[in-house]
C-alpha cells in the first residue's frame, strides 16, 4: 500500500502524457453521439470516483446524471429504456460479475457503454462500446489507492474531452502529489489523534465530498474505525446529533464554492466542540482544531480531490500502524470482489 | 415519536382512501408527458424514501433514475438541460430552501416537477407543477417516523398510477402495520441487545436497502450510536474488514429477489461470527442469532419496505430509552432543516 501511495505522482504523469490523447479521442466520438443522460455504475472506491464524475457532469457537462443501483438489473430484471444515455462503468480490475452483467444489459437496452477500468483485457472492457486505461499498473494491496486518483483524473479529462477542451490545468498535479505525499511528518501527527478513536466523521460538500467518501473507507478497510462519511448538508439532517465533543470530525474543505457552502456546518461542529481536523486551504486548517493544508493555490476547485485524498490514504495507513495492525493486509476482503 | 408511531396504520389508510384518487390522476397526467429520465431529490429521512421511489423508478417504470446531489446547482450553479426529466422532491415539510431553490431550478430548466409533501402550503408545494399530500398529519417529534411510511406509500402509488394501475396489493398494509406496532415485547428483546452497543452496521440489498439507511439514521439521531448502512454488495467491497464478532449487524432481508440475492453476505457475516439479527421472514430470523419475524406473506416485496422499517423505528425508541435519554429532544436537530 505504501509503495502503490508513492507511486501516484508518476501514474498522474503517464495518465497526462500517454493517456490524454486516447481519452480526448474517445471522448470526442461520444460527444458525437449526443448522449442527454449519464449514468455512472460502480462499487467501493471506484464508487467515490464516479460520484466525483456526477459532480462533474452536472456542473461541467450539464447533463442530469445518477449512480446506478446495480440490483435492480442483476437481482431484479429491471430493463429499463437507455436510448441516449450514456453509461460509465468505473472499475479498477473491470472483472466485477455485476458490473460486466448490468453494463452488458445496458448496452442490449440502447446505452452508450464506456469502461474506465486498469485492465484492458477485463471483461469490463469487452463488453464495453468504448473503454479508458486509467494506465496505473498493477494494483496489489488491498485498498486501493493509486487507482482511486488515477479514475479521478481520468474522468476528469474525459468530461474536459466532452466538453472540446485539452485540461491543460492538470498538469501541475503530479508534482503538487509529489509535494504532498513528502509531507510524512504533518500525516504522523495527525494519525496520533486517531490512535484510540472508536468511530469518526468525515464530511465535506461538493467536489470534496467523494473525497470524504473514499477517506472514510479507506479508514475502515484498514483500521477496522467506524467512520461515517456526510456530505455536510445531509450531516445537519439527522447525524449530527452523535457528533459530540468526543467525536472525532473530519472535513475536507475545498477551496471554492464547496468549501464556501460548507462554513455553516463547521461553524456548528465548532459549536458542538467536536475536535474538526480540516483538510484544505492554510486559513481553514488555522480556524480548526488541526489540519493537513493542501497546495490548492491555482488548482481548479475540480482537480482539488486529486490532491485531498492522498494525505488521507496516509493517515489511514499510518492510524492503523499505530494501531498495531497490517494495513496490506485487511481481514475479509479480497481485490476482485465476486458480487452479482 | 411514540404517538407518531402508532398513528401509522391509520395514516396509511387515509392514503389508500382519501389520498389514492389524486395520486393516481397526477400520476396520469404526469404518464401522459411521457418522461424519459426519473432524478429525485430530498434529504434526510425523505432521501431513504426517494431511494426507494428510484428502485420502484428502475423495476417497474423502466426508467433511468438518479438521486441529485442539490449543491451541483445551489452551490455551483449548474444549470443540466431538463426536457423529457421528471423531477420528484419529497420532503415532510417541503421547507428546505435548497430543495425549493433545486425545484424551481429543474423546472426553469424544463423538468416536469412534482413535489410529495405533508405541507400542501409549503413553498416546494407551490413551486412544483404537481403536488402530492401524503396526508399524515403535523409530525412534531423531531424523529421522522409517519411521514416517511406515508412517503413510502405515497410514492409507490404514484408509481403504480404511471402504469396504469390501482395498488390494490397494498390494501392490507394498514391492518399488518397495526399488528406489527403491536409486538413491542419482541422489540424490547432485541432493544435489550443494542444498550450497550458502540457501533452498528445495517444491511440488506434492493428494495430493503432503503430501510437499512433510514434505521440507521434512526438510530443515530435517537441513540447516537453511530450505525453504518449499507448495501450487501458494497458491504463486501471494503466495510466488511471492519465487522467482527464484536459489531451486531442487523440484516432486513425482503421475501423476494433482493433477499436471495443478499444470502451470500448473510454467509459472510456469519462465517466471521457477527451477532447476526434479521428483521425478515420466519425461516430468515430462525438462521440468525435473534430477529423479528414480518408478516410477508402475500405482500409483494416491493411493498415490505412499509412494514420493514416499523420494528426498527420502535428499536431506535426503545434502545435511547434503555440508555437513559430522551428519544424526543435528540441534541443539535431542528424538524425543518435550514440547508441551502
Amino acid at each position: 500500500m505504501a509503495g502503490e501511495m508513492a507511486e501516484q505522482p508518476g501514474v498522474l504523469r503517464r495518465l497526462l502524457t500517454e493517456g490524454a490523447p486516447q481519452i480526448s479521442r474517445t471522448a470526442e466520438r461520444i460527444a458525437a453521439r449526443r448522449p442527454r443522460f449519464v449514468l455512472l455504475s460502480a462499487r467501493g472506491t471506484s464508487d467515490h470516483a464516479a460520484l466525483y464524475a456526477k459532480y462533474l457532469t452536472e456542473i461541467r457537462l450539464g447533463l442530469p446524471c445518477g449512480l446506478t443501483s446495480m440490483s435492480t438489473t442483476t437481482a431484479y430484471g429491471a430493463e429499463p429504456r437507455l436510448a441516449d444515455v450514456l453509461l460509465v462503468t468505473v472499475s479498477q480490475s473491470g472483472g466485477s460479475p455485476d458490473l460486466v452483467a448490468s453494463t452488458e444489459a445496458a448496452r442490449k437496452a440502447g446505452a452508450i457503454t464506456l469502461a474506465v477500468t486498469n485492465n484492458a483485457d477485463s471483461p469490463l472492457a469487452e463488453v464495453s462500446e468504448f473503454h479508458i486505461d486509467m494506465l496505473a499498473g498493477p494494483e496489489k494491496a488491498l485498498p486501493a489507492t493509486k487507482t482511486y486518483t488515477a479514475e479521478l483524473l481520468a474522468l476528469y479529462l474525459f468530461v474536459a474531452g466532452m466538453r472540446g477542451e485539452q485540461g491543460a490545468e492538470a498538469e501541475p498535479l503530479p508534482d503538487l502529489a509529489a509535494q504532498v505525499l513528502e509531507r510524512d511528518e504533518d500525516v504522523r501527527r495527525l494519525a496520533g489523534r486517531y490512535r484510540f478513536a472508536e468511530r469518526m466523521v468525515i464530511t465535506s460538500r461538493g467536489y470534496g465530498y467523494p473525497t470524504a467518501k473514499e477517506a472514510a473507507l479507506k479508514l475502515m478497510e484498514t483500521s477496522y474505525i467506524p467512520a461515517l462519511a456526510y456530505s455536510g448538508a445531509d450531516l445537519l439532517h439527522g447525524p449530527l446529533a452523535m457528533v459530540d465533543n468526543i467525536s472525532p470530525v473530519i472535513a475536507i474543505v475545498t477551496e471554492g464554492r464547496g468549501g464556501l457552502a460548507l462554513q455553516p456546518v463547521l461553524d456548528r461542529l465548532r459549536g458542538r466542540g467536536a475536535d474538526l481536523v480540516v483538510v484544505g486551504p492554510e486559513a481553514q486548517v488555522a480556524a480548526a482544531s488541526a489540519g493537513f493544508v493542501l497546495p490548492t493555490e491555482g488548482v481548479p476547485e475540480a482537480l482539488q480531490p486529486v490532491l485531498e485524498i492522498l494525505p488521507l490514504q496516509k493517515l489511514a495507513w499510518e492510524v492503523t500502524l499505530a494501531r498495531g495492525q497490517d494495513p496490506d493486509v485487511p481481514r475479509a476482503i479480497a481485490k476482485i470482489t465476486e458480487t452479482h
